[in-house]
């Protein structure tokens, strides 16, 4: 049934998408293997390669962002190898789960989820691991279930310290084209990323971009790949086609969403989604609530996660909030289960979509009758202001 | 060039257009000749008698709202005919200049632009004009230049007690199908109505509500008329179709705003309206500012006209506010140019698109620096609460 | 109910929307008010003048096409002035019809329905009238009931050889943006022109383009007129703006549909409707049948009228075609009710549209038993062929 | 650039997606935790098993067909495991290279490229081997590169008299929903599926349909899995979610491609195709031309395969056709490159798409000047007209 208005779609990813996406999408399906596909083609996996920052080639996956961190692992390792992965999270979790069902050895660093990776405890693993045992160390870039964002920069400069050969895999999922991230200046190998959340497309592409030693580390990794080869792909990429049925219609919305991200330009675009989630916090510090993410340096521009007071059910509130105001929001994950909401801030968002969006939480608030202090949307409002760039942030791209 | 994120198009109309009517404008043009066409113009003819609340013939232009106006008059009156107008705002004298370009005689009464139509007035004159030499009464039910509703049933009452015979002719632009409104039980002889606004399309699509008697004074009507000819149409109505090439995709998504409008249910719809009206009204109260609406009981529920404080311009918060948030408001129109401002809360609208546009506007006062009282989303926030239906209002309607 | 495959949508108008324009007619209606609309304005008015091939103001009407007739007569003629009008076809009889409404006296010269307005019979009855009753002679550029395409160049010479002062003018409705036109070059005082044929778009625009004399005219017609009135338009228009609400998303998509023939090149669009025609015709002449026009010189390149051989009925033919193959083709008008039917080739339309077209007609006369010689859409494959400009036609917009 | 007129894409499969399909896929993306998403997901979980003619479940992963082949083998054999494979054509071999490249051993049975499975060289090797040493026989039910379909019910009964325990999996990428599949009463173990064909949506889900052995061989199997395991999707696919994000937005279309085809009746569907494909091949026997396909029981309903005469270039016809007539048509595959073009004629497709189909070959042929006998689309139409159902086809389903 049609409820009035748009709906707030303010979990964290998928997001909103905007409607010059959708219209590509809608646009009729064309052969894939004739020149205007080719044309395309090229484009596409040209242009992606802005938003990881790399020069290097971007694999695009018909498949959603899960099958890229598949694809990451089964490219590069071989049966029973060990991967070194960091716990920030539930995704991290995930991630972890499903490297244990392809048969690689997992050495986890258990975190607090309210923090990002400690490069230094990574340091420590690989310092003492003179053996080279470990072939991978895997993190997560922005997690999703927390709000929290790691610094990737650091980590690899703590791998490096160690002159450990490992390899680093970086989950981007819920960052790429939202938050800062630079695949070949931070040294990452594999960077995992999908559609459906800054780049506002919808579910169903996924990418992995890859170094030339991650590329070299598959040449003795004997882990079966087949769809997810990344040589197949790579080599049949390079006249803009793919081996196998690409998602057509996917890609025809790629592209315009980096028209639409090159256009804003990316910095903007990362202050664009900063500025959001420095409002959200506003908000959240007036409520009187804590944020998950404890770090200050760490809190994610892309996903708020919002600690409620104990006794109050954070699904409860989510319950009344899209009954009452037709606003879907994140729920707490795995040891996070009803004790926090997400609020996703992200991809094809605006000031008014902040406030918009407090208000709901507001209200949703008082409705349950949790206790708070009003005033979170004035707060929110007060940091729009003051972060507002002279002559509004707007203003290059009104119409 | 894009900006981030929806729009909120918060003028008086046109209004956001949902998805699903959208989608309907998109479909392929049909033959408007061939049997599918038969159905649909059935179907459309019958159900936006509802949204008229008349069981009488409603007559659909393939023509903008303007036209319909001009339909009314030419359907009825012969030259030189006298009509007698309320200048109740901007539209009413917009419609007083199309009277007299179109060679009738106008009798004024002017308003204050503050305040409805004043039946005593109408009834003064009508009571004084023995001749029946006043051939109409021309009132509009919803003034977007000043968010003023006007008592059309008692206009009709203050009518009856003359016995003039004169048609009421009522401009019902902005409030069709946004705030409740009854041709027949008001004993309205010509309604004119647009798609635009509370039916949720784009422009396009405009309509002429007709009675018995209005039909029976056009027996005798001499002003030239051919498009605008409501016998024509009626006749080819019956059976679905029109006498000349209707609006077809327009037409194709009537369809969708009428159910769209029944399954959330009219009362439901006017309910709605009105709650958004309120809580907008909390926040100017709150800032300290004046509607330009002056009686309670007349404010709109479908827009709120804002006067601002001596000194500042309207006109300059409008391009902040379109600059920095993306959200056009609608202008002071004639006297009230630059005094002014409009918010519209009409058409496809919910509470969260309230406050996100209240904050859109409280953002703005700021940073023009014209002097308010901050919190007046967090009033609008405890209007809406307290206006809530029990389990909220939106909870029959949630998917 | 959906019928499987796209339809065959082959009335001689409303065309086949191409999705390029479908989309544009989806995207949210934008502020008629706002510097966005200025520029669109700006540029619709502007670039509309190029398939009228006229430097002069073109009035864009938010009204289908019908209207556009009525704007041409109230906006340069008074009360029982006089024009001559040439009935070519049914097309022709409604217009007149709608002039002797509109309390003009019209001259009338009954046509044969075969062939185009004879330009010397227009002279002759000019050279007659020393007194200048007449204020305006109004033809139909391509008669839309029959196929006929008349020949305006011709019309007007013959008009200024007798120094007569009427007006000239000319219906494009079903030939603007499909038959070469040129509003300047011969001469035409006001050219009426709708959105639903050449153009590709839904019914919902029409247009009057309109000559220095026409204007001049106008300053003394005294004709009501508000709603049609130029001056207003064009004074507005001078900044992309309109005295009333336009049909916004049909001008969004208006920009789209001028780009869209501007990219093929009017000269190629006007070369592709003519290779359809012939093609069309190749395979009436193979079916045995006769063309409705009965002057070679004189086929439209937008639409075939085909003439059934006596005791056959065109229209149970229709209905054997619409039930079998999806296909809707035009009926015969007025005295060729049953009679003939028509085949619209124009708009968004190519060569394997002509033939699948033509294939539906073929089967449905083998279905319904009408006698004919089949192969006709062979004869139409040889014709395309012969036709065919070196390398194909549609080498220059191949992707 | 914009080719004028709606584009032919006749390769066989990714078709043309019906309107109502693309607008579906158009709609905003919901989240795929709420309940609006659950009951999307179990509508289309349940509805898709229509298709595939089972009771059993179906995994749908947001990925696109080649996916669902290695879904297939991953969920049931374990590394160095042998299967039976046989060589119908070019798809046949690349699952068999997948087969090796996920490290199992392949034993292939050499076809001839022009016919279907042969049951009893099958029934002979499984007869042979005493030891069970071959776990799976993997067979395309529609040979994509030859348009060849083979018999699986007979396939299944030479199976199953020799009491051999292998599962018996099958490719129906491109037959499902556009020829008569039986998943349960042919009793496949795991029918592989995609979303671009018969199912008329864009590529990027994919299918299997799996059996209860299928699942018990699942438990000992093997082969490292994680995105593809049937077992976690099947868990979750309870209450209508999926254990990673989902392709939101292709569920939503699929839903629309569902109901289409539950409307139209899947034996109506079937039965379309089949005349389209009658009607294309009596043009290809008109024309001289031999079909692929040499087995007149095994001619396929859903894409045909033509030979042309030696020394003449298929591809260079397809480059014409493309060039001239906008319609790509598919290339020969491996060991049939130049030599064969195949023509698609399934998903949303009927009859005047089969003759514009077919001229745009014919004209094509003439323009290369490869010898044919000129008549084809005249011997299509009379198959067309010959296979008629009284009344036509698509009586039932007119609008």
């Amino acid at each position: 049934m049609y409820s009035a208005g748009r709906q707030f779609l303010q979990i964290p990813g998928p997001t909103n998408t905007p409607l010059p996406i959708l219209a590509a999408l809608a646009k009729p399906t064309i052969d894939h293997r004739g020149p205007e596909f080719g044309a395309l083609g090229r484009e596409v996996l040209e242009g992606v390669k802005e938003v990881f920052a790399t020069e290097q080639p971007v694999v695009i996956y018909p498949a959603s962002g899960t099958g890229a961190w598949e694809a990451a692992l089964v490219n590069t390792l071989s049966p029973g190898d060990t991967v070194l992965m960091y716990q920030s999270g539930w995704f991290a979790t995930l991630w972890r789960k499903m490297a244990e069902k392809l048969g690689l050895k997992v050495e986890l660093l258990e975190g607090d989820w309210r923090s990002g990776v400690d490069a230094a405890r990574i340091w420590a693993v690989l310092a003492e691991d003179k053996a080279h045992r470990i072939k991978a160390v895997c993190a997560v870039h922005n997690e999703t279930s927390t709000g929290v964002t790691s610094d990737i920069a650091a980590l690899r400069r703590a791998m490096d310290t160690t002159g450990h050969p490992a390899l680093l895999m970086v989950d981007t999922i819920s960052s790429l084209g939202s938050i800062d991230y630079r695949h070949d200046e931070w040294g990452v190998d594999v960077t995992v990323g999908g559609s459906q959340k800054g780049l506002m497309l919808p579910p169903g592409l996924s990418f992995n971009a890859v170094s030339q030693k991650a590329r070299a580390a598959g040449k003795t990794a004997r882990m079966p790949r087949s769809f997810w080869d990344w040589e197949d792909m790579i080599a049949a990429n390079v006249n803009g086609f793919f081996p196998y049925t690409p998602a057509t219609n996917m890609l025809q919305a790629l592209k315009v969403a980096l028209d639409m991200l090159r256009e804003e330009g990316l910095p903007n675009v990362f202050s664009r989604h900063k500025r959001a989630a420095e409002a959200t916090r506003a908000a959240v510090r007036h409520w009187g609530f804590e944020t998950q993410c404890a770090v200050d340096a760490e809190h994610s521009p892309s996903l708020t996660a919002v600690r409620l007071p104990e006794g109050h059910s954070a699904d409860a509130l989510r319950a009344q909030i899209l009954t009452n105001s037709n606003m879907p929001l994140g729920n707490g994950l795995g040891q996070l289960a009803d004790r926090v909401f997400r609020i996703g801030h992200l991809g094809d968002f605006h000031d008014l979509m902040v406030t918009g969006t407090l208000s709901g939480v507001e209200m949703g608030l008082a409705a349950c009758g949790i206790p708070h202090r009003a005033g979170g949307v004035d707060a929110a409002m007060r940091s729009l202001a003051g972060n507002n760039a002279p002559g509004g942030l707007l203003k290059g791209s009104a119409a």
